[in-house]
């Protein structure tokens, strides 16, 4: 139950994110509604292409879809409102993210997928929709080159396959694996964490 | 039959719009052929990896792709004639964009998806060819920003779904579905119908 | 035994040519490595994919996915000794791609897709890691403008579809498939071969 409200939080936030990239790039009133609706549940989609989950959960019920579009609509007609929201769409975005890596990893599982698959898939369907909206606005993926963000996501899924393997449940895992994931994405954005770049890159 | 040989005519309309944009872009020859190529069979592959189709159907059999390159190795070759037909080309991918909205969705309900996926890939089906182009030579997606292309496709994937909700045979969703679909992108262009944008972004 | 050595070599070579682009563009440590394992598994994991094959090889074992990470992790901290090996990595990636389409070719045949589809998918294991690292960091694919690749690849994977037709072995048909790739790709590298752009094109 809880675990459903929260995987509605992330989809609003989500949702919400590619929303607003998607304003600032002056789409139209679609392009808009689909980035934010790709954003959120783009990740989902590719975990279970990858998974063999035919038709894709997300697109097969409604629930994630709908939550997406109207997200994605309010984003677009009240978009000045929303971005004094960034703060807060962030730390929601920090829990949505690590939900879905657990989620993922904990589904890559379920159907049978190495600890290494889940590991990776569900780190996957944390970060694919953020990728898959930079993609379709012809920009370079954020991940690539700012903010720690799959690392927090990869250590998510990793927590999860950690405790399937230790014999610990489903629920535990999936517990762990979010609040891991989360806090630690919540640390890197308050200590601005990065990566460091290549040294010396003379092109 | 009818319908073979429509499909045949959406697969030329959209090979030749990728080619074109290919050919503008300066590709060289197999570039020119890639794009064309992928936009003409690009949303049925989607489609079919969406739905579970391995491997899918416009890779495993001779007639879309082999039209595909033959349309885009004259294009390649007759660029400038093939432009002056920009008009005609337009009203035969009206047509191409209804007819794969509306198999798209038939060939879902056909596989078991429920009324939503089938909406949604078919909409897919559709416009995943373009997207993908658009993605390839690195231009925001043109259906994101202009053109009423998404809305159309999703109306001609909607009445299919309607029509088989309402007990009428598939052919009948097909046909209606592929009209409501070109009649409607038709109108678009020739009233240059567009959807708003958001208003006020200051970035 | 040398096919799975000959495996991990052109995985080496795939990795490397990705992290470099990556470190080219400045990306920061998960981006290198991202770049660097989604050029060395992406063409895999399209391959699987689109054959129905989930989760895909190169997710699910260790081998590919340790050996693309190892890889971009040196570049990321030598790029400049490894880019003095520029030749090197050039021959090694056309022993890659010359493997990676047969070897695709050999297992689409195997899991029953037809001829057709075995060329391209085959074509496509060789070439898809390569479009989406250029996808991913906002180039025009390097394939599409300029260099002899896809060509070497579809060549490939004919021939490993011609020698099953013809009766030969899958063993027969690697061998033969790998080396016609490698040649013609090392051939057009070092008698600079390109395809010809489309003419007169006034934009």
């Amino acid at each position: 139950m809880l675990l459903n409200v929260l995987e509605l939080v992330g989809v609003v936030a989500f949702a919400a994110s590619g929303a607003l990239v998607a304003v600032t790039k002056r789409l139209d009133f679609f392009g808009v509604a689909l980035i934010g609706v790709f954003t959120a549940i783009g990740g989902g989609v590719l975990r279970d292409v990858l998974l063999g989950i035919t038709p894709p959960t997300s697109l097969n019920t409604w629930r994630y879809f709908t939550t997406a579009l109207v997200t994605s609509v309010v984003v677009f007609f009240a978009h000045a409102a929303v971005r004094r929201l960034r703060r807060e769409i962030l730390v929601l975005d920090a829990v949505g993210m690590g939900l879905f890596a657990s989620s993922g990893a904990t589904i890559a599982l379920d159907v049978g997928a190495s600890s290494q698959a889940a590991m990776l898939i569900g780190a996957t369907t944390a970060i694919g929709g953020g990728v898959l909206r930079d993609i379709l606005v012809n920009e370079l993926p954020l991940l690539l080159h700012r903010d720690l963000y799959a690392i927090p996501a990869l250590v998510g899924s990793t927590v999860v396959v950690a405790c399937a393997a230790a014999g610990l449940g489903a629920n535990t895992g999936l517990l762990v694996g979010t609040i891991s994931a989360s806090v630690l994405r919540l640390l890197a954005l308050w200590r601005k964490w990065n990566l460091p770049g290549p040294r010396h890159v003379d092109v």
